[in-house]
């Protein structure tokens, strides 16, 4: 992982200068943009990353064959969920612990890193000996003390935007990760939460733009959250590129209508091969 | 504290039945109203009950007084933040168990049951060393992971609607608690975002009536927050009366212009005083 | 018509002291509240007035028995739509000056006022002659053309305030009424558009409070559009009370389950009459 | 112009048959996507349109070098407002028939049809002699007496999405043109109204892509209301352009810090054919 802030000052003699609520995430605080290194994957660089996976891990037979697959279709980070936010308590929880050792499993034969969101504090130490990055699901992008954990971990941390975060909000959430020692955060725009009923969130790739003007920190799109619908998710991945995100985070499933969960706006293997293509190769950001 | 549902079935068959996405929450499993009882305190009956205090613990200096004085006034719980929720890591993030051992000092002297927020999973067990009522803050309103803990808490529960949520959504979070076997819940509906900037967040009252349509639980309103206007307060506190809230939660500071957080939106001590009287005595629900 | 500001100055000379960006309305021009007179029902002063009526004017058997009854049951001004906003083309879109020949017997009969909505330029001369008051819509707050036009008529103005409009917005469009040289404007909230989708607007109560910090206007409630059921609309109209609104605008039907439009918002008439004994008489503001 | 829907059925037959609320925009009806021609210039084809202009036409010496400018840049629509909504009535309103002349007279140099803004149906015979293109703003998206007289007109109509306005809404007002009559019709995402105070607007370019699986008619995107903010223009015209927009309206103003009107997100001249440069040429839907 690579450092972008070297010989920081304390945040008292930063705010003196510079002024920023954040100043460790603005770019006042450095004019090269950070590069976050996920296990040799390199986020933040001329390359877009793509990642892509089920949204829940459900079993190997499920797991393996969509790793291979994203593979093959030039994903570099594996996502899959084993401890899942979900909106009502009788629906599917995650499988856990088991899920874990799934992804450290699909790691071992693909050679792909692993992201996995950790949703409490008391689930870190596990996750860490599973996972290559720990994901901020957007429901907890102000859970300050899981923040303040995560801030004291020796992994990348993936932090997705709140349904209602404003950018500066957001960007707050990240300072918690920097000024507690951990400079490697990637953030995520995954849609936030309008009036808008036709599509599951509202994809702001505006805020993608301007997060790069004001943070050095990389950002990547999350169009299965933002659209919920699997035929938008090909022309929201396209604009993501095009309005210069660093990287993309796709939900597959080798069978999205028996999915366990986010079914509806999850590609099959096909979908997501097809969409790698039509996307420039080699994924350069704009 | 009342169970408000005897013989509860399992939760399958109850789905099978009544086919509510809350089941536990829902009113179909209950015509009785849940009455809450907070260390002899009761929400979610005749009267209307008002919990006052400080936004955070400060001090001794800050507290004692504060506690005496929204008890003359006629709060019967004291509120006071120990551990903060702050967008920023750079504001006061709480006095953490000196707080706590404040509060229960306040507690102890005045008699007033003592609600404070949790934060994290791990500071469960000490929380409940100290506290009457834990406070789920509205951005952990889908911490999934606390609201399964406190589910186990032999406390009962003010779970606060988030900045975002749908009535659907709190009410799922709310059976979250339930369904782990916590049926002393208290809902606090404290404004939802929006774009209207001239109040902090847009305080949804007709989210209360329709609340007690669907559930069981009682609901009150904290027209601080609400409004982030010490200005508002009192209009707001009296519509939420006149809407049916259970009761209200203010803040109430000894002075405000050097609260350490929150200060435009707490009332003072004779502000609290004058809104008492306004409202109509004894306290009772529309 | 009383008017609130004489001796007006010009808009230079105002803006050059006041610095308020809608000085006509803004309390810095009046510290007296306007008094908004419609052909002798005062709006503003200590009664609150409640303005009630179908949504649609569908015929004569519907209207006058609708208006006897509102009226026996304490209402004192009429409502009714002749031209219907309506978002499909294909929904009923009103009676137009068959609806006003309507209102303006009920109003001979019953002697209320009548307050009905204009949506076009052209069709404010022929409204002009048959109701007391007219009512800009919610989706016509930012219609200038039309405030230009209404600025100029010897009719006071119900200005309804816009799905998405900020409380700044809304009284920059009252503005543009006073600058063009009509003082008698009544503002009248309905709900905003959020993500909620359990009640057809979001009723921003703490508005109402708010804008009487801003403005020497009067303020009124519509619970009818703000919550879009009817059986909240008796809590949000006491709730609307409390929180200091100068009035209320009801939609009341005969038979709401047949209504050409808006009929699930809509009261029967036993349910108006209910609703007006719970609302404490003599209606005076709080 | 060209009929996208010939031997068109009446729109009871319609209904009756397809179930869609807005039978006449939907793709049910048709197969074929809608090229609409203004002028000459066809938009929804194979090429990307791109309208070009400041936001007020303000002088002959601010226009003509503007017009020309975008058009060596490779706009070949001229976009100028004459009849200005503005949230203030102190705000610059336009200059109404003289703005009108001016936009002829760059027409008839350049060669560039023009479209630009009425408000009012009072101006609309008047705007006929002048404009190639009609366009309805974001605020007037359910004007609907303007939507029914500008059904009866013979130009096309370029459609604003209203602040507010669901893509239902928005698909329904423009039913309204289609039913009565006017079935050349362009839509234009321009921004949405959210908590989200970083950039004007929240532009939604998911809607852009579910316009297109629902409706026949092309839609176009405004970067320059969307974001507000001139730097971000770019990143959101490639975007718009990746996601499968049929156009692009953007604000070019000759010096926008003197600007009467949205100076901070018009773009320069040099600034104009900066972005034109970097979106492939020929420019072609994606």
């Amino acid at each position: 992982m690579i450092a972008s802030i070297s010989n920081r000052a304390t945040r008292h003699q930063i705010t003196d200068v510079l002024e920023s609520p954040f100043p460790l995430v603005s770019r006042q605080v450095s004019s090269r943009r950070t590069i976050v290194d996920v296990s040799g994957v390199k986020i933040g660089g001329l390359n877009i990353v793509v990642m892509a996976g089920p949204c829940s891990v459900e079993s190997r037979e499920q797991l393996l064959p969509t790793a291979h697959a994203v593979k093959a279709a030039g994903a570099t980070i594996l996502r899959g969920g084993a401890y899942k936010p979900r909106t009502s308590p009788y629906d599917f929880q995650g499988l856990g612990v088991e899920a874990l050792r799934l992804l450290k499993e699909a790691r071992e034969i693909t050679g792909l890193p692993v992201v996995t969101e950790v949703m409490d504090t008391e689930d870190v130490d596990t996750i860490v000996d599973y996972a290559d990055m720990l994901q901020v699901g957007a429901r907890n992008m102000q859970n300050f003390a899981l923040l303040r954990r995560l801030a004291r971990v020796n992994r990348p941390i993936l932090l997705k935007r709140g349904p209602s975060a404003t950018i500066k909000e957001w960007l707050l959430a990240a300072e918690y990760l920097l000024a507690g020692g951990n400079e490697n955060v990637v953030l995520c725009e995954r849609g936030i939460k309008t009036f808008e009923t036709e599509t599951r969130n509202t994809l702001d790739l505006a805020s993608v733009a301007r997060i790069q003007e004001l943070s050095h920190l990389p950002v990547i799109v999350d169009p299965s959250h933002a659209t919920g619908r699997r035929s938008l998710v090909p022309a929201a991945s396209r604009a993501a590129i095009a309005v210069g995100a660093d990287g993309l985070i796709i939900e597959v499933h080798p069978d999205p209508d028996h999915a366990l969960s986010d079914g509806p706006q999850s590609l099959d293997i096909q979908g997501f091969a097809d969409l790698m293509q039509t996307i420039q190769r080699p994924l350069r950001r704009v």
